[in-house]
């Protein structure tokens, strides 16, 4: 049992198959019951979970897409109701015009907070999505202040510095980080991007990743939780399914104070940049 | 030898003592010309490098400031000519007012390119020293356009970023590292924040740290430098006296491309933030 002071999270690393949704939508029920019976009050998803990612193209992600009111983010509302919990997860978003964006929901206890379209489109995601125009959301929840973007939006400091400075305790990130050559014994860029956003701005940092290959993508599959300075908590993840569990003191999130003379917020020089 | 299109870089990972000023000097001097015997075009020092750090008070900080024409700015500059190199370092400069600044120079083969004061002060530097009101220098040198910050100034990401978008290719940060507990196995928290600055920019980034245990207080002695990808090529030091080596190639630091489909700058939002 956690200390009354201290709340779980977890982030589930699942593997997601675009050619399989159905089997996507099973891992997800499963893999947020595990997590919710060990006792997590926040739970993250990856980007895309039930969708998938690697689409062939518009026509497909369109095909794809559903409205908020649609299958995916009814049944993550209901799995957050059914569990107590405050789930955040990525859902392929249909728009108003022709183009689908790549989306996230934070629901809690099966209210709807937040839908959040992702503003830094990755790769190949340019073909088939539309750029969300609205910051990332920072939502009062059941757990604390939590923020939430996905994947490529963490790795602009300005939209971190963004959501804590609008009082993010924790920043979510569902994401689906290809694979890419790495300099051994070294993490990767994405990973040391999360981390800093974690320590500059004092926030803890929830990134959940995915694996499974997916019509010859491969994935990281490096899942991190960080905590207000930067430390690595639980994971990087070693590419493989796994579920992430840390327990927060979320006091801790609220301090920007660093010792006796140092702020990380009063110290900026907004009168500069 | 390097190759034509390769710079060499150095960063002087010095002894520093604020009681022993001769011999700050000494180890500048010295350091100076390994490095530049070695190859380096672009030679880093400590911040404070020939004051010392660890000033009683206000009084005995102000005796230590020098005006920019004083003996140590025309050290440096001395040094820059003799040798043929860019040199930075970091000095106590004498105010218009009644508090000095922590300040650093950029000097060119004799030439003084750029008078940078920190701006963002750490610890008891708030009880010494005025804070700058100018952003960091970025200057055209004889090895490529260089920006320098003092330490702290280099964990606000809106420093590194406001520079790059100026056109650095290198960010040099002449730091006084003080030590605190980390946890076992991790990088320093500065240092990640310096990876993350190198990688989210796209520019190479050295750190100058120091050594040498002075009125009671230690320091990390982690000097790195880092390539455009935010991987460590050089250090990060261990806490003892030594110069680091680098080759860059500062091509990479003006291509901004991520892959067929991303860009460091372009996929910016500045219409969001």
């Amino acid at each position: 049992m956690s200390s009354p002071s201290l709340t779980t999270v977890a982030a589930c690393q699942l593997t997601i198959d675009v050619d399989d949704p159905d089997g996507n939508r099973a891992r997800v029920v499963a893999a947020v019951e595990v997590a919710a019976a060990r006792g997590a009050r926040l739970v993250v998803l990856p980007e895309l979970v039930i969708s998938g990612y690697v689409f062939a193209d518009l026509a497909e992600a369109v095909e794809r897409s559903e409205p908020v009111d649609g299958p995916t983010v009814t049944l993550l509302s209901d799995l957050s109701a059914q569990h107590g919990i405050v789930l955040v997860g990525g859902f392929c978003e249909r728009g108003e015009g022709e183009r689908p964006y790549n989306s996230l929901v934070v629901v809690d206890g099966g209210r709807l907070l937040a839908v959040y379209r992702k503003t830094h489109l990755w790769g190949t995601e340019k073909n088939v999505f539309a750029a969300g125009d609205a910051l990332a959301p920072v939502v009062r929840t059941s757990v604390g202040v939590v923020a939430a973007m996905i994947c490529y939006d963490l790795e602009f400091p300005e939209m971190v510095r963004d959501v804590a400075l609008r009082g993010a305790q924790i920043v979510v990130a569902p994401s689906n980080w290809p694979s890419i050559p790495t300099v051994r014994g070294e993490r990767a860029p994405e990973m040391v991007k999360a981390q800093a956003g974690a320590a500059v701005n004092r926030v803890f940092v929830v990134v959940c990743d995915r694996v499974g290959a997916e019509r010859g993508v491969e994935w990281i599959g490096g899942s991190v939780i960080c905590d207000v300075e930067g430390y690595p908590v639980a994971g990087p993840a070693q590419g493989d399914a796994t579920t992430l569990f840390a327990e927060f003191d979320l006091s801790r999130a609220l301090a920007k104070e660093i010792g006796p003379y140092n702020h990380a917020f009063a110290d900026r020089r907004p009168d500069l940049y």
